[in-house]
């Protein structure tokens, strides 16, 4: 099943069901307002969504019509929760040494997560608006999972149970604060800013045999200004989002709708680049002694797409660019 | 004037007006249904519930009923974001000591802030459910604010205009976890279950000349499991709530009713005691050479009250006792 949010007068938008091929919709108002509201009452309202979904792909859905990925506003615009692991330890290792941090303690054997804001994510086609150029603007291709209510200390058999649906996203950074921010050890705050979502959220049985072991195992390809920039794929991640969402819940429970991140999506061999420029930049530093990637400046272009082995795309396509942000009024 | 929300079968509650003596209260769904709501179109509200807040004081608002803080909920129960800082640097010198971890660089002139989760808030006298006593569990009583939306990049001078309400938190912690999590440079996530809420969030004038450079200047009362623990006052804050807000939006927007936190409040006058036993434990550490005050265990009470110049307490009182956890389940 494929959902996508639009956008109306809410701050939770309208939710709308989507073919497979994504070529047309239709409104899923009579189930749920928004996806935010179905999460909520999922048991209720996922089956009636499945209905309507394989109606929708019969071409027996009443009041159907043509599904603009453009218009998508991410698939939760605001989500109680946002935690974002790094649980590709490839990028984390190489990280390391671009920022010329130490060593994380336990990484192998315990997931690292930031708690991210999540009142203001973006869809896939919106501008990203920043102030400054000189903050290191960069992208991250990830993939994340939304859960239904958690409960505190939820073990990672139950919690595999409770993911409700797989989504795409670009966690987008500014790598100028980074190093600083972690020293302070109070993590990531200027650091990173509104996360944006590609146009469609999909159920797990919606990947086929490429959703195994709680992992995307699906090819993310990056391209920046048009170019390839790599195509690293999900299989590699370190821990699966059975142990993020545990990992997240072990002291406080994660309210229906709550997002999990992966983490920039890295993988070992690099001829398959990279879904970020830091890590690029790392790649290079190691390799060349220097870094000679810029970061993003504005009017730069990112598209982030995961492909099936058909050649499909099954989350839609984040096409994005960056513009600096008008000056603050009130 | 002194708004509340009491619970009701909708995530956000219902907002009421509670009047000065915080002994009556009325409904105020007829100017908005909560105070998510209210905050989102302020302008138009707070006149409005102005007017009522002056009835009600006045004894001639309809409806008027007697309010019972103890089945206040939290004045958000969910909000948009929750940015908390450390602005005061004499715990964070301290805490430094009790962690043994490195010098925050630039502490003096850049305040140190970590994202929490906002999906959760309770209410004042709320249980406080944990999974285990072996946690580290710790009260940290703060001041906050909540704003009108901000938009990004905004300076403190635009930021002070925005501050909409002012409240006194319990951000519960568990100290187990915050030198591992700090030493990640990912920040708190297990440190940092679901924070509490005094009663009744008031308008800055509300405060009087207790309300000054953007700082509660109040002491803040607190009492674990009957006796006295600390009184640390307000004015100490190295960096007013004006700076805090324009830190935490240098790179996003933050949305109407996001919550700024202040940290524990701490006093170089070790007489005046502390808001937390974390700090209590590291000046055991430097004055004794061994901290002595253990952590708290299932049914330890904390109660925090922040007290003005004539007695009364603007916010309410917070009451809580530490619970374990049900087991989870789904």
């Amino acid at each position: 099943m494929k959902l996508a949010t639009l956008k109306n007068d809410t701050l939770d938008g309208r939710l709308v069901v989507v073919s497979r091929d994504l070529e047309r919709a239709t409104e899923a108002s009579a189930i749920a307002p928004n996806l935010l509201a179905a999460l909520q009452d999922w048991s209720r309202c996922e089956p009636l969504l499945r209905q309507l979904y394989q109606a929708l792909n019969a071409g027996q859905a009443q009041d159907a019509f043509d599904f603009d990925p453009a218009q998508a506003a991410a698939p939760l615009p605001r989500a109680p929760q946002w935690c974002d692991a790094s649980a590709f330890l490839n990028h984390g290792r190489l990280m390391e040494k671009a920022f010329n941090t130490d060593p994380i303690p336990d990484m192998d054997t315990i997931p690292v997560m930031y708690q991210g804001a999540s009142d203001d994510f973006l869809g896939a086609s919106e501008d990203i608006p920043l102030p400054d150029e000189a903050h290191g603007i960069d992208f991250e291709g990830e993939f994340g999972v939304i859960v239904q209510q958690v409960p505190m200390a939820c073990p990672p058999e139950l919690a595999l149970r409770r993911i409700a649906l797989v989504v795409q996203i670009n966690d987008v950074s500014l790598r100028g604060f980074g190093p600083r921010e972690m020293r302070t050890g109070f993590g990531f705050l200027h650091a990173k800013p509104s996360s944006s979502f590609a146009p469609v959220a999909v159920t797990p049985d919606e990947l086929g045999p490429a959703w195994e072991d709680a992992r995307v195992k699906l090819p993310l390809h990056i391209d920046y200004n048009g170019q390839w920039f790599g195509h690293p794929n999900g299989a590699e991640m370190n821990f699966g989002f059975d142990r993020l969402i545990a990992h997240a819940a072990l002291t406080r429970k994660l309210s229906a709708g709550t997002v999990i991140g992966s983490g920039t999506v890295s993988n070992a061999d690099r001829a398959a680049g990279s879904a970020c420029i830091a890590e690029r930049r790392a790649i290079e530093l190691i390799e060349k002694g220097k870094s000679t990637t810029p970061f993003m400046h504005f009017g730069d272009r990112v598209r982030m797409q995961a492909t099936a082995a058909d050649g499909s795309a099954p989350f839609g396509v984040i096409d994005q660019r960056i513009v600096k942000a008008p000056a603050p009024t009130v």
